[in-house]
């Protein structure tokens, strides 16, 4: 992955890829990245720490990329590493610039002072959500009423436990299009998918789906994918051939409800 | 009040006035400005129509700075007319570009390309909420939680209907903030207060509210003040002298709650 470069204002904007595709789905990657850029650098962490899935979702950006060729749809992925800023966190939520994931304490997130609190708000995730949306508001002002599907991947071992579920679809306030993801995916796939698994809004994960779909009445879902069925390319492709007809039955069950 | 001007993406951002105070309140006047820039120009309106509160909330601008000034509070207003850009609407709102308002066509808008509807959004709607959300978004990264209360002004005939009401007060999903103004009100002013009056969210009126506010779970509400009341500086100073302590205790009791 190349280095993201900020502006001369110091902010990372997103990626926005597809911003002309014609269908009325948008996707997004809060945890695509895991780059350091300065100048916060690698946070006193490991090589092998800053590969791992507290890092980022692993597998996540290329299976939204695979999902977004095959639907038409236009995609956003933030360029740097959620241990820097988490852009699916408001910024007083602990999770946004956490102290300790999982096992892991983070050092350079240890004592992080309201001054850099500040910088890292208004280089990561000011930017992010300005820019996904100017792609909404750009689609509603044209008539269209765009689906918001976020893309994220989970560890298969969490604190030590094995976790069972290898596809979880996460719902915020509206549950329609959740419900809908996980009935086709029952359906027409043998993953073993549940509904607010690993974790649900409960646990603060939707933030994103919060700020910009819900106000619109927009219809929204997170998915969540065990990162060990996405681990290459060729995994991320065939995943993507597998959820791309289960998320395209989906909306059109929502359109004809 | 002078032109505005657009940056060199033909952009209008709002103005942010007060962006160091202390106060933990953004006051928000979304009808600030009667202003009609090109490339859009009058929209075929006679000065008569550009001067009235179809394409303005007149009193308004001055009675917010006089509130913010007196709570030490940042606020932010919008430049151009809600005529040719309504910031308090969705872009797919019928009133975010009206065909007609009360009793009045709106040339200029009888017929709005795509184009042109995508145009004024971006040049309008996107910066005014970016600038919002950056500013709400930088408090909430020091730990502080500001109110939002939105700032408008309503006209004491409407269709040829007289209206009583002299202030009211709107929520949207939490009618906390907008129960503790009507109380105070009622108690310490002789205003006719009512609240969700003389129109209610049902009409749609409270989109700024729900983008900006509801999603991070901060106290909101939406003053109307009937345009009368505030027709002179001198009389938009009265009314910040009779408001402010107003906000002030119904922002102390929300704390103590």
């Amino acid at each position: 992955m190349t280095a993201p470069i900020a502006d001369n204002m110091g902010r990372f904007a997103p990626v926005v890829e597809g911003r002309d595709r014609r269908g009325d789905l948008i996707l997004v990657c809060d945890h695509a990245a895991n780059a350091f850029p300065a100048p916060w650098g690698d946070l006193g962490l490991s090589d092998d720490q800053r590969r791992a899935h507290i890092a980022w979702d692993p597998g996540a950006l290329g299976l939204m990329r695979g999902l977004a060729a095959r639907m038409d749809a236009a995609c956003v992925h933030a360029t740097v590493s959620r241990l820097i800023y988490d852009c699916n966190r408001a910024p007083d939520m602990a999770g946004a610039m956490p102290a300790r994931s999982e096992v892991h304490d983070i050092p350079g997130n240890a004592a992080i002072s309201p001054e850099d609190r500040l910088a890292r708000t208004r280089a990561v995730y000011q930017p992010f959500h300005a820019a996904l949306h100017d792609l909404i508001a750009d689609r509603i002002a044209l008539g269209r009423r765009p689906a918001i599907i976020t893309v994220h991947s989970f560890t298969p071992v969490y604190h030590g436990v094995a976790r069972a579920v290898e596809f979880g679809v996460i719902h915020d306030a509206d549950p329609a299009l959740a419900q809908s993801i996980v009935a086709e995916a029952r359906a027409r796939t043998r993953l073993n998918t549940d509904l607010n698994a690993p974790y649900s809004a409960a646990d603060d994960v939707t933030h994103t789906l919060r700020l910009q779909a819900t106000p619109y009445g927009l219809s929204n879902a997170m998915l969540e994918i065990r990162n060990d069925l996405i681990a290459t390319p060729e995994a991320e492709a065939s995943m993507a051939d597998t959820l791309a007809p289960v998320l395209s039955a989906a909306l059109a069950r929502l359109k004809e409800a």
